[in-house]
C-alpha cells in the first residue's frame, strides 16, 4: 500500500501532504497522530514548521514531496492552487486525492488531467472543520468519488483524520455533495445571523441563552428535510400539509416588520420570502415549500 | 382557576380557543385528550366540526365564548384578525392569551390594548408545527411573555399541548424571539432548497439518502452557534478562527459556480455571499463570520 523510500519508517504507512492551510494542518496532525510517516510541503515553508517538529517530514519541492509516496493528498485553497502546485509535476502511478473544495466540473476536469498524467484520482469533499480531525466524535467525514480502486487501495488511511464515505465513480459527485451541503449551511448561517442581529440589542435576551434555544429549534425543524425530499421524489407536495404555504406567506409582514422594528435589514431572507410569494401567486398556497425547490431549478422542474 | 358557567363539566378545567385553523385544531386536540373543557369558536363554523364531534364546546359567536371562560387563547392568523375577532367583545376580568405569530410591537400593543379592556395579557410565540401538539417527546414548545401573574394562574393548561416557557414581562419579548427563531429557520429553509435543487437532477444521488445527510450536517454545523454568541458578547470575532471569513470568501466562486453547472439559481445564497466579501473588503477576512450580524443591524454594531 505505501511506497515510502526512506528506510527508518519503511515499516510506518506514508503519504505525501500538499498545503499545510489550516485544514491541511489539521489533516497531518491526525496522521501523524496515528503513526503516519508524513511528507509535507507548503508553497510558505514557515508553515511546515511546527508540523516538522511534531514528526513530519519536509520537502524540498512539491515534486519531492509527490516522488516520496504513492500516496498524494492535496488540500489546497482551490482547484486553481492545486494546478499550480502540480504543473510539470511527474504523477506517473501516483494516487491522487484532492480534498480541495471545487465545482463537481472542477472535479471532472481535475480527474481527467491527473489520468492524463498516468495518475489514479479521488476527489474529496472534506464535511468538518479542522478542530474535528482525529475526533471521531465530532463527526466529520470526508465524501470521497472517483477511482473506486484508489479508494479501496488507500481506505485506511483515508479514514484517518475524518472517516470516509464513498459516492460513486463520478468524480464530481463528491463536490456536488459537498457544495450542496455546505451551501444549505451557508443558508442556516444566514439566518442565524439575522437571529443574532434581532435580538442582540434586547439586554433581557442574554445570547448565551438564546444560542442554545436557536440551535435546538433548527435541529428540532431539521425534521423536515426528509419529509422535502419525499414530496421532491413522489412529486405531491399537497398532501398531510400542516404549514401551508399560504399561512407561510401571511407571516412575511410579521417577519419583515420585526426586522424594521429592531433595525435590521431583513436582506439575508428576503429572496425566500420572494419565492413564497410566488408559489401562493402560481396556486400553490395549499403545498407545502417543496415547491421553491422547482422555482430554483426550472429546468428539473414538475 | 377556571370560571365555567356549565354544570355538568364544573370539575374539569377549562378555556375558550378562539381560531380553528391548523394550528388551533391541533391545540384543542391536546386539551380535550387531557380531559379540558374547550369551548371553540371559528370565523367559518365549518371547522369546528370534527372538533365538536371529539367533545369540544361550540360557541355561538366569539362574545358568547369568551364570556363562558376566564383563559382565553387566541390563535389567528395574524394580529389584525386578533383585533377583528374581539371587536366589540367584553374582555372584563379575562385572561387573555394570544399565540398568533406577530410582530413584538403588535404584542405590546395588543397587550395595552387588552389592559385597556380590563383583561390580563400573555403574548405566545409557538415554537412547534402542529403534529408535535400533545406530544412531549416532539420538542415542541411555547414561549410566553407578558403578564407573569396569568403564566402562574394557567401554567398547568398552558403546558397541555406544548411545554410552556415565560420569557420575561415585556410583551412583546416572545414575539422578538419567536420571530428570530422562526427566521433562522426559513435561512435554513432557504439553504436547504438550495441544495435539493442541486442534487435532484443526478440519477446516482437519491434523494433519500442525501437527506440524511443533509440533516445530519446542518445538526453538526449548529455547534457553531453557541461560539457566535460568545463572540457577539465578548466582540473578539479573531481568537482561534479555523474557518476564515478569507478562507470562505474564496469558495464563492465554488458555490456560484457550482449552482450554474447544475442550473440553479443563486439567488437565495447571493445576499450571504455578498455580506462575506463586504467583511473581507473592510479588513476582517481574518475574522469568523461574527461580523456579519454588525453589517445587518450597523447600530448595534462594535
Ligand atoms: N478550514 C475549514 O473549515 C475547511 C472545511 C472544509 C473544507 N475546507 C477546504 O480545505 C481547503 C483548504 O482550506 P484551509 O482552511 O486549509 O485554507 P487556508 O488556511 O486558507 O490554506 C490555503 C492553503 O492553500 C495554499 N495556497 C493557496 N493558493 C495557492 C497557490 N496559488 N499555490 C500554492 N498554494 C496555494 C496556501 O499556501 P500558503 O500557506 O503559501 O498561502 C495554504 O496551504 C479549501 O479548499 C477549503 O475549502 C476547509
Ligand atoms: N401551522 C403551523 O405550522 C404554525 C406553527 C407555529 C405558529 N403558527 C401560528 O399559529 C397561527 C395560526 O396558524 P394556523 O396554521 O392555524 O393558520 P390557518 O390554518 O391558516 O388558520 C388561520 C385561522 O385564522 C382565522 N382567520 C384568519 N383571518 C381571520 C379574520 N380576519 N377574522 C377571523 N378569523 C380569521 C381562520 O379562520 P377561517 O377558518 O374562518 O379562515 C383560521 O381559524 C398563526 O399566527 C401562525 O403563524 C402556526
Amino acid at each position: 500500500m505505501t511506497d515510502n523510500t526512506s528506510d527508518d519508517v519503511s515499516r510506518a504507512p506514508s503519504l505525501t501532504l500538499l498545503g499545510l492551510g489550516d485544514m491541511g494542518t489539521a489533516l497531518a496532525r491526525g496522521w501523524l497522530a496515528a503513526g503516519y510517516s508524513v511528507t509535507v510541503w507548503n508553497r510558505t515553508p514557515g508553515r511546515a514548521r511546527a508540523l516538522v517538529a511534531a514528526g513530519a517530514r519536509p520537502a524540498e519541492s512539491a515534486a519531492a514531496a509527490v516522488a516520496t509516496n504513492s500516496l498524494v493528498v492535496t488540500c489546497l485553497l482551490d482547484d486553481a492552487s492545486v494546478g499550480a502546485v502540480l504543473e510539470g509535476v511527474d504523477l506517473t502511478g501516483r494516487d491522487l486525492v484532492d480534498v480541495t473544495t471545487g465545482t463537481p466540473a472542477e472535479a471532472r476536469q481535475r480527474g481527467a488531467w491527473a489520468a492524463g498524467r498516468g495518475a489514479r484520482f479521488l476527489s474529496g469533499g472534506i464535511m468538518a472543520v479542522p478542530p474535528m480531525a482525529g475526533i471521531p466524535e465530532a463527526g466529520g467525514y470526508v465524501l470521497y468519488s472517483g477511482s473506486a480502486e484508489l479508494f479501496e487501495t488507500h481506505r485506511a488511511a483515508l479514514a484517518v483524520p475524518f472517516a470516509a464515505r464513498f459516492v460513486g465513480s463520478d468524480a464530481g459527485h463528491a463536490a456536488l455533495q459537498d457544495v450542496a451541503l455546505l451551501s444549505a449551511m451557508y443558508g442556516m448561517f444566514a439566518g442565524v445571523t439575522h437571529a443574532f442581529a434581532l435580538v442582540r440589542g434586547e439586554r433581557e435576551i442574554p445570547l448565551k441563552e438564546f444560542a442554545p434555544l436557536l440551535s435546538g429549534w433548527l435541529t428540532a425543524m431539521s425534521a423536515s428535510i426528509e419529509q422535502t425530499a419525499e414530496q421532491l421524489q413522489s412529486g405531491d407536495y399537497g398532501s398531510g400539509v400542516v404549514s401551508t404555504m399560504a399561512m407561510q406567506a401571511a407571516g412575511i409582514g410579521t417577519f419583515v416588520g420585526t426586522a424594521h422594528e429592531q433595525g435590521v435589514s431583513p436582506q439575508l431572507l428576503t429572496p425566500y420570502f420572494d419565492l413564497m410569494k410566488r408559489l401562493v401567486d402560481d396556486g400553490r398556497g395549499a403545498e407545502s415549500a417543496a415547491g421553491m425547490v422547482d422555482l430554483l431549478a426550472p429546468g428539473d422542474g414538475r
